[in-house]
């Protein structure tokens, strides 16, 4: 059947472009972190462990996929040049997230995507110094961006807005450890994964899209793509931490509910928390319809999202 | 005599200079940083906490005279418009880089200006992400500042390298960190004064005169007179730390000796270390001789941040 062929043609280029999309974001972090011998050679040790841990590298393939349909009349296969620079410091980013979090005043994790976590490798010390080099990181890269200076800065605000303390990112982390200790309800489970993990999934698509030269509206209808995506991406981690073995998803399992941790699942069951999932990413891609044919790249990866198994 | 009541003014400008100077930066501060009020209230409570326990502001202070001196034709008391903004984001970062350093995994120290520190007051937790948000939100005020994109991005970049792993802050701490395991000799002690306390120095330095659009000479003078300057401060802390009490230092003194730190008493002695810290203030004088008159108030300070007493 036709249809058939179209589902597989699309599976196989969504597989390819996190293939290709993984191995130019591996390449362009090890060019840009300074090497392992490089003095004081603790932290940059450090620093690679966590970034070289087999991380999926989703939110700069969303960012680069974004800045791809935004810009257009590029070859197949093509991106706008120097995205991936864009890509990497959101890389940086998310793994600076992930080393603090797991530090034993947080989540107190020693296992992440199956390998020792930071502080268990190199120490607390050296983790917490690690973690905020690789934000110190992220930013040096985005003042260089072979962009105009214009579009670094609105990328800057934007980032820094995404991973703050208010509807971003470290603000969403403070909620979740604020949670444990009182019992949340809906509005705060959705509040933490929108701005825990949403927030810079979205700057991810709105930074692409800046970097793209996209306008005002297409910017903002990547927000509510990002937004209904991010929120999705979540409840899908909390549904996979209740049904997943931390053998499948290379981190320990079971530790929201261990934890008493505020989650989709816990409030929702499972069921009705995949239903909302599924409504979301359709919702998402409503946001899209204006880009018509070249969002089918960011469409199949929304839905990859929520099919993932880890 | 004459020369008495040049010194006398002199001082008399200097402590007008820190005074109104620090009133400055303490009311941009309380203007940029989010309200305690603000949700998540616990980690907006904490970062007030640090930022308001009594710092110095030396570095914005350094940075707004670097910039009223390369600007000039500035009415008496006048600085560059917005250049508060800068100083407070200078502030934030020193302040995310004292809650981390007195984390219980790398100092662990209780006490800081005089009240409880960070951790002591809110939890390892919370103190860990105010650390962070702390650098994030100094990173959101530079991408706003009030001047040129091109003179924005040159001043992220330049703060990213100064609070870096390659000769900047968090390169100092981690050398600084690795020397409690190891005999550290001279040069070693430089490198760690140099990048620990001096990087950022240098940067309150050089992005004020970015700021204030000086020339790349005026800019590397700059540079020469951080190095030496922030050298000195750095040398002057340890001695401090050798001779005077807690109280008068308003943190815990005799650390360095008690954790067998790398420090300049330790391996040149007292006298000795004095006299280079004279010696560097003196050659970084120098350096301003470019700006004539201008510079009066920035070698007062230099001068002021060896005699100080904590």
């Amino acid at each position: 059947m036709p249809g058939e062929t179209l589902a597989a043609d699309s599976t196989r280029l969504l597989k390819e472009t996190l293939a290709s999309g993984c191995a130019l974001i591996d390449s362009t972090l090890d060019r840009l972190l300074p090497a392992e011998t490089q003095v004081p050679t603790s932290i940059h040790k450090a620093m690679r462990h966590s970034v070289f841990a087999g991380g999926k590298r989703l939110r700069p393939i969303l960012c680069m996929e974004a800045a791809r349909m935004v810009q257009g009349e590029l070859p197949a296969g093509e991106l706008p040049i120097g995205i991936e620079e864009l890509g990497s410091s959101l890389e940086m980013l998310h793994t600076y997230s992930l080393i603090h979090d797991d530090l034993p005043a947080l989540d107190n994790d020693d296992l992440r995507r199956g390998k020792p976590t930071c502080h268990v490798a190199f120490g607390e010390d050296i983790a917490i110094l690690a973690g905020d080099a690789l934000q110190t990181y992220a930013y040096e890269v985005l003042s260089k961006l072979p962009c105009a200076p214009e579009a670094r800065i609105r990328i800057v605000e934007e980032i820094a807005r995404g991973t703050g303390t208010i509807d971003g990112m470290i603000g969403g982390q403070v909620m979740d450890l604020e949670a444990e200790k009182t019992r949340a309800d809906a509005a705060r489970v959705e509040y933490i994964h929108r701005s825990k993990t949403g927030a810079l999934i979205t700057a991810s698509l709105t930074t692409g899209g800046i970097y793209a030269r996209g306008t005002y509206e297409e910017i903002e209808k990547l927000r509510e793509f990002g937004r209904a995506i991010g929120l999705a991406f979540q409840i899908v981690d909390d549904v996979l931490d209740v049904t997943k073995s931390s053998a499948e998803l290379g981190k320990t399992a079971g530790k929201d509910t261990a934890s008493a941790k505020a989650t989709y699942p816990a409030i929702f069951g499972i069921e009705e928390s995949l239903r909302r999932a599924d409504g979301l990413i359709a919702r998402g891609c409503e946001a899209l319809d204006r880009f018509r044919g070249r969002s089918e790249t960011l469409r199949s990866l929304a839905h990859f999202l929520v099919e993932r198994k880890n």
